[in-house]
C-alpha cells in the first residue's frame, strides 16, 4: 500500500486528489494547516521529523491575498516567500520520497502568465518551479516522478474569494470553471496506471485559457 | 460507445494508445499508411470522407529521415509540410470531432528544445503546435478537449533508427527510454475518467530530460 | 563598407531597418515584391543567384490577411508556407551571409501567443523561428548573428489595415503603436557596436504587451 | 543630463554598463558593495534614502555560490532571496525612476534553463523576472520601459570563479565568453536611440547557446 501525504488536503483541489487516491488503496495522510503551515517553518521541521517518508507527496498550500506589486510589503514578501518557496524547499529537501514514488506540485497558471493581482503567487510558485525542475533531475535517478500542475480556475473557495466566478467562467474557452475532481483523477491515474516517464513536466490546466503557444 | 481514430495505429506510439483506449471498451479505428498517409493530400481526403466523424482523433506520424538545416531540399521541405502539418491541419478543419471528444497529437519534445539533426520535425510539428493551440479554443466551445503530448525518446522503432538507444538512455535522467504504453495508459486515463479541463496544453514525456525552467 | 539586403525594404519596418543601415554607411539594397517575392520561389532563386552574398541579411515579408483556423484554404497554406517560411530557408541555405556578418528575421508577436485572427502567420512563423534557432548555431561558427525581431503591434500599413490602430493602441500598456523607426534604430545599433554574443535570441518588441513570463 | 544608477558597477558587466553610459554623457554613479548590498536590506534602504529618484536603474547584483539543491542552507535561501529578489523589490517599488526614463535587470541565462550548480540562482532571479514583468506594465503608463537581460558566459571574473572558462567556451557554439562591453554598449545604443517600446522583456545573450525556441 502506497503511503500519500496531501498538503492543504482537507479543501479544495487538495482535498479531491486525498479522495482520489483513498479510492485506489493509497494510505492518505490530508493535512490541514494545524498539522502543516508552510508559511512556519517550525511547523514545517515538526511536520518532516514525525512523517521522515512517503511513496507519494503533494506539496499543495493556499493562494496569498491579492495584491499588485506596488502593494506588497516586505513582511508579506517575507511570509509568503517561507508559505509558497522556502517551506515547499525543506520538504523536499529533507522529507524522504521512497524509490518509485511520485511528488506533485499544485502551482498556478500565474507561473507562465504572471497576474497583476497575484504578484506574490507569480513570483515564488515560480521561483519554486525551477527548484521542482531541478530536483526532478536528481529524483530521477531513483525513479521518483515530479509533476508539476498549474491550474488556472478551478471550482474552489479560493477562486470564488477572488471574484465573480460565474463571471470569470464566460472568459475561459470552455465557459466554466475546472472541478477540483478532474486535478484529483488527473493525479489518480498517474500513479494507478504506474506512468513514471512523464516527470519534470508543467502542466497548466485551464480549460484552453492560456495564450502562450508552448 | 466512443469511436476512436487513431493514425499511425499499427505500431509504436500509436499502437500503444490503440491498445489502451480498446482496453477501455472504444470503438478503435487503427489505421497505418495505407488506410491515411499524411503526406499524400488526396489519400487524407479520402479518409475525412470515408469516416466523416469520430469521437477521439488521434493525429500521430512517424517522423522524418534525420537531416541538418543545410542539407534538407525543396522537395523534403514541401513533403513534410504535408505530413506533419497540412495534412493534420486538413483533418482538424473537416473530420468532425463530435461534441464532448478529444484530439490528442503527438509531437516530439523537439517543439521546445529544437534538434540540429530535426530540423524538419522542429520546425513543423511546432507550427502545427501553434495551430492545434488555436484550435483548442474554437473547439472547446463544443467541450472537445485537445492535448499535444510531445514525447522525448521512447522505445520505438523510430528511436532505434536514430541511434544507439541504450547510449542514448545512459543521459537521460531517468536511464530508460519512456514505454509506449506509458503515453497509451495515460491518454486512456483522462478519457475514462472524463478529464475535461486539461485542453490546449502541450505536455513533454521525456523522462526529466529537458531543460527548459516552463 | 557592409552590405546589407534588406527585403520587404519600400515601407513600414524594413523600409526603417533600410533607412537605418544607410545612415551609418552600409550599402543597402532595399527591395520591394519586385526584386523578390518569397511567396513565388522561382523569384527566390533568381535574387540568389543575382545577390550571392551580403554581409547582413534582412529576412522580412508582409503578413497573410486575417483567417481564423477553420477559415483558411489548403491553397491559402500553400501560399503563405512559401512565403513565410520555405522562402526564407532557401535564402538562409543559399544566400551566402559573410563570415562576421548578421541575419534578422521580422517576425511577429504572434509566434509566443498565437492569435486567432492570425493563424497563418502564428504558425509558419514560428516555424521559421525553430530553423532559425538551429541554423543561429551553425552560422556561429563563422561569427555570424542572428537575431529573431518580433514586433507587436507597430506603426504601420499592415497594421491599420488589421483594425482602428487608436483603438488597439489604448489597451497597450504603453499606450501607443511602436514607431518602426526604434525597430531600424535597434538593429543598426547591433551592427554599428559589433555586438555579437546577442545570437539565437528572440526579442518581442510589444510595449510590455505580452503576458507571457520569459 | 540623464541619471544613471548602477549597481554591482565596480566591474564586470556592471562595470562595463557604467562606462558605455558615462561615455553617452550620462551622470553615472556606479556603486559597491559598500555603497550597496542588496544582501542586506537596511543598506538597501538607507540607499533608496539617499537617492530617491533616478532616469536609469540599473539591477545588478553578483551570483550566489555553486550549489545543487540539496546543498543549500535555509540560511543560504534567505539570504539570496534578499541578494537575488527582496532587495530588487524594494529597489523597484521606492526608488522613483523618472517619467520617460529605463530599469535593467542583469539576470542569467539560468532563468530560462535552471541549471543544477546554480539552483539559488534559477530560483531567486526567476522570481524576480515574474516581479519585473509585472512591474513594466505598470511603468509603461509613465513611459518607464523595462528589459530584462539573462546572461550566458561572460568574461567576468564570476564566470572565471565557476570553473575553467576556455574550457566552458568551446562548448558555446560562438567558441568563446561574450565581453562585458557588448551589453554595456547593447544598453547604451537603447538609451541614446531613444528606443522606448522594447520592454517587459527578456533577452538571452550567449552566444547563440540555449537550446529553447523561443
Amino acid at each position: 500500500m502506497m503511503k500519500a501525504l496531501v498538503l492543504g488536503g482537507s479543501k479544495g483541489i487538495g482535498k479531491a486528489i486525498a479522495d482520489s487516491l483513498s479510492s485506489i488503496g493509497c494510505d492518505v495522510v490530508a493535512t490541514s494547516r494545524k498539522e502543516i503551515d508552510t508559511a512556519n517553518l517550525s511547523s514545517v521541521k515538526k511536520f518532516i521529523k514525525k512523517h521522515k517518508q512517503t511513496d507519494i507527496l503533494i506539496l499543495n498550500t493556499g493562494g496569498p491575498p491579492p495584491k499588485t506589486f506596488s502593494e506588497v510589503t516586505e513582511k508579506e514578501w517575507q511570509k509568503y516567500h517561507n508559505q509558497l518557496f522556502l517551506g515547499f524547499c525543506l520538504l523536499l529537501q529533507k522529507l524522504k520520497v521512497q524509490d518509485g514514488g511520485y511528488v506533485f506540485v499544485i502551482t498556478s497558471g500565474v507561473i507562465k502568465e504572471p497576474n497583476p493581482r497575484l504578484v506574490i503567487s507569480s513570483a515564488y510558485r515560480l521561483a519554486f518551479t525551477a527548484v521542482f525542475k531541478l530536483a526532478s533531475k536528481e529524483l530521477a535517478a531513483r525513479k521518483v516522478s515530479c509533476v508539476n500542475i498549474a491550474p488556472g480556475l478551478i471550482n474552489t473557495d479560493r477562486v470564488k474569494d477572488l471574484g465573480n466566478a460565474s463571471e470569470m467562467a464566460k472568459n475561459i474557452p470552455m465557459k466554466r470553471l475546472g472541478e477540483p475532481r478532474e486535478i484529483g483523477d488527473f493525479i489518480k491515474s498517474i500513479v494507478q496506471n504506474k506512468i513514471k516517464y512523464l516527470s519534470g513536466v508543467t502542466i497548466p490546466f485551464d480549460g484552453a485559457n492560456s495564450n502562450f503557444v508552448v
